[in-house]
């Protein structure tokens, strides 16, 4: 691999921390911020607990939700997945989500990293778990919550990436990692 | 494939728009919601003109950046990319992104579709392109752009990517997308 030759570490400096909103499940910083080339600059970065999102199969098949998402207006498939109560660790929240979102149990999670989705402007990190040996239970919605789950086969995800029906980053994501490893 | 043959289209209706931060790059929104099963929600949603982001080859090999993200605080591995100017579409967007950043000049792009970032509370769009015959020319990058340039081959980031030393979402999908084509 090509070894880094070039500059050194840079970094960003904060001078001044500006929070411009505070809100229910984001807050957003407008950071006065020192460049590494002396110039000073505006940061406006979304403050985001984190998430996570499970990869889990059932007869070889893997567990998907439908559900609207107001940011965009449309319905959207991804993979299970929530958001990080505050100091809730992301292996936990991924049992507890695969739980309520799906109502399959799994007795453990594989790590495959996390990412990070849009790193110009919001520092959420999303952790991806595989789950391991599940079984159905009931399920347990959030009141505002309205989730159809569906089950399609590895073959059938691949299509709808390339087709641009599935579109939801860290779904791509994981299922990405998932094939790596299988190879 | 599974035929969605559950509940017709949900939809969460806009009650009252309500603008909380009107910044540089991104306005937040918390919207005052009408859900499907009559409950009355917030949703806060940060609105962003949108990015693209360009897969890239010389001599076989693809061309990264490597930059301070402020939002982590760490220097990250990306494919090329930027933000959307306001009624920029995003195949020009592409076009100089990649000359500015990387220093190569593309004849034509491929669509590669797009992907959300974080589909719960940023309306962002990510445009995927890759880059067809391109030509070295001078970079020029914005004031507070601090930017390297390094070239992998596809195995070395696919490694990159298993290690979780490449963490960016639209790198990800995109060079996902990009494996699926020519397979």
């Amino acid at each position: 691999m090509q070894k880094p030759s070039k500059s050194s570490k840079k970094e960003e400096k904060t001078i001044k921390t500006n929070v411009v909103y505070a809100g229910i499940i984001l807050s957003v910083n407008c950071d006065d911020v020192l460049a590494p080339n002396g110039l000073h600059v505006k940061r406006e970065i979304v403050h985001h607990n984190g998430g996570v999102c499970i990869l889990a199969m059932q007869d070889n098949k893997i567990a998907f939700v439908k559900q609207f998402r107001y940011a965009y207006g449309e319905e959207m498939f991804e993979l299970p997945a929530g958001k990080l109560e505050k100091g809730e660790d992301s292996y936990h929240a991924g049992i507890r989500e695969l739980e309520e979102e799906v109502g399959l149990k799994a007795e453990s999670l594989t790590s495959f990293g996390s990412m990070y989705p849009s790193c110009g402007y919001t520092n959420e990190i999303i952790y991806l778990y595989k789950a391991n040996n599940v079984t159905k239970v009931d399920r347990h919605l959030d009141a505002d919550e309205d989730i159809d789950v569906y089950y399609f086969t590895l073959d059938e995800v691949i299509k709808m990436i390339s087709d641009n029906i599935i579109k939801d980053a860290k779904t791509i994501c994981l299922v990405f990692k998932y094939l790596n490893s299988i190879k």
